[in-house]
């Protein structure tokens, strides 16, 4: 039910104030975190710090931070922007290959900001910590000229105490990728063009930008498998494949014909679809590299499409070169996203 | 030495990049951590989370954001920024009475940012998680119209697995506090109104206001002594033993001329140091309660002064009396600080 004053207008945040906010959204978390880490949480929302119960495994943490006008815009609703901001850290514990449990959840707001749409933005991201059995234990909550979401997101490793690197990339190790790519580019498209496609386009393509799913499961069972390198596809397949490279002190190869992309992107953007897929970024989806017979075992392993993209190489730190079908140089002059980029 | 483009010109942000600050920014926090926590760290800044060996402890975590023109103006130099930011979060996990150990830095900054200023701040920070062994594991760095400084750090319980509660304040404890109160405000006044005071004066509130220092070994030992409710004074000392006694169903009595009020903000400020002491935040000393021969065991065991202020009651849950010193109604209508403060 939507949050109104005694003159049924929309309640804003500055009406209610910090602490009544917090007492609020507090309620909206309550069924956020599931058995597995909930149990385990000593004080959640309303202390100093939150608390919980330790593990001697490998513990890890990320933290992301979307602001207003940069990485979102009035177009996202609240909902999905909840669910989108915590999407992107668990995508990152997904991409060690651990297991996500613990949040904190820092908003900096306007005063105008209406409490249902604060409301609402918490709603998505406990429907997907829920979902991941994360426990939002925390955060902060201040006034600001424009919106800036920051999470932080605490997890563990496997048992194994394996993770995925960055770094862990090895000359002849075979380079793969999770599902399909481009997609949630292909959604950020449609809207800024204002594209119509037929329901079923547009409603994939709005999915894949607004409610992307972090592969946790899948980056679990690579680990399992023996995988060692990897990292999440969030600023573009060929940035992040840089990445991998650059901080394995190995070049890369990338066969863009290999580049799976789906068949609903394809349909609506045609020759640009390949593009999208290769620097459009927020796909969320995995990318790994292992020796042939590791990747083999994973594609049958995961539930998820595996498909691989190319190959690791001797070669300058980072560079990444792009393949035809042929074996050619494939031109290609598009990069992924870096703030602050340099004209 | 201060970063310069081949025009002897300040380098900008936007010109470095967001990958090339990310580097930039790794080399300046290097040398945080210390033994204790660097040695546990397995990855830190550049890959898609941090990661350490966990502890079969009791696990904390906590989160701050400082707004620019909310938090902070342009007075603020970028060093104090850095290591003010970080202060706040580990003067929380001292209020839980826990070892503060791995940090998460990020930053939003407008384009225009000097990399002269993000170094400085670095630099501000990893002074001060120098000092107490805290490792700045990751963060993310995004670009912004404002400057937003969110931090989070995790810690954990001292063996025990006790921890300072918020909710744990009984009826018949003592209410005392850490060090002097109102200094921090006192600063923030001196720049606001301009105010010429003698050297020694002027540093000392600048200092109190700029570089404030988390009591952190203090925490610890108000546990190990059998001290179980606390908080950190950073919204006021009314607010915040307002905030216990709400959290612990409690009433509390505040004694307004026991609080601690340094010689140097009396004489700089005459009458209106007790306003500064009783609503001005950010002092981030310790507020906590106990028995009273708990409290008179602590009294010997800290190095920094312990005044009793006050004591809890049965009452209105929440409610905070000001009783002058001959036990009458003190009148007082100033209040903490609260974010979207209703007018």
């Amino acid at each position: 039910m939507p949050i109104r004053s005694c003159y049924n207008l929309p309640v804003k945040v500055c009406e209610l104030g910090e602490f009544g906010l917090i007492d609020l959204l507090a309620g909206a978390v309550a069924e956020s975190g599931g058995r597995a880490s909930g149990q385990r949480v000593v004080l959640g929302i309303g202390d100093d710090a939150a608390a919980w119960k330790g593990e001697a495994h490998l513990e890890l943490a990320t933290t992301d931070t979307l602001v207003e006008g940069v990485h979102f815009t009035q177009d996202i609703g609240w909902y999905e922007l909840g669910w989108k901001s915590l999407a992107a850290n668990l995508s990152d514990i997904a991409a060690m290959g651990g297991v996500a449990r613990y949040a904190l959840v820092s908003l900096a707001l306007p005063d105008h900001t209406e409490v249902d749409q604060v409301v609402d933005m918490y709603r998505g991201m406990a429907r997907l910590a829920q979902e991941f059995e994360v426990a939002i234990v925390g955060g902060d909550t201040v006034s600001s000229p424009v919106v800036v979401i920051n999470i932080a997101v605490m997890g563990s490793a496997v048992a194994s105490q394996a993770i995925l690197r960055r770094s862990a990339a090895r000359s002849g190790d075979l380079v793969a990728v999770t599902g399909y790519l481009g997609s949630a580019a292909g959604g950020l498209e449609v809207l800024r063009r204002g594209l119509h496609l037929d329901y079923e386009t547009g409603f994939f393509l709005r999915q894949a930008h607004f409610l992307p799913r972090p592969r946790l499961a899948e980056g679990q069972a690579l680990v399992g498998r023996g995988v060692r390198a990897a990292i999440d596809i969030s600023d573009g397949l060929v940035a992040d494949l840089g990445q991998i490279a650059k901080a394995s002190q190995v070049g890369a190869r990338l066969w863009v014909d290999k580049v799976p992309l789906h068949p609903l992107l394809k349909q609506a953007f045609k020759e640009e679809a390949l593009g999208l897929a290769l620097s459009g970024g927020e796909d969320y989806e995995l990318l790994f590299t292992a020796p042939e017979p590791v990747i083999a075992e994973v594609e049958g392993a995961l539930s998820c499409p595996v498909t691989v993209v190319g190959d690791i190489i001797e070669g300058k730190a980072g560079q990444v070169e792009l393949l035809d079908a042929r074996g050619r140089s494939f031109p290609w002059q598009g990069r992924g996203w870096e703030h602050f980029a340099p004209a």
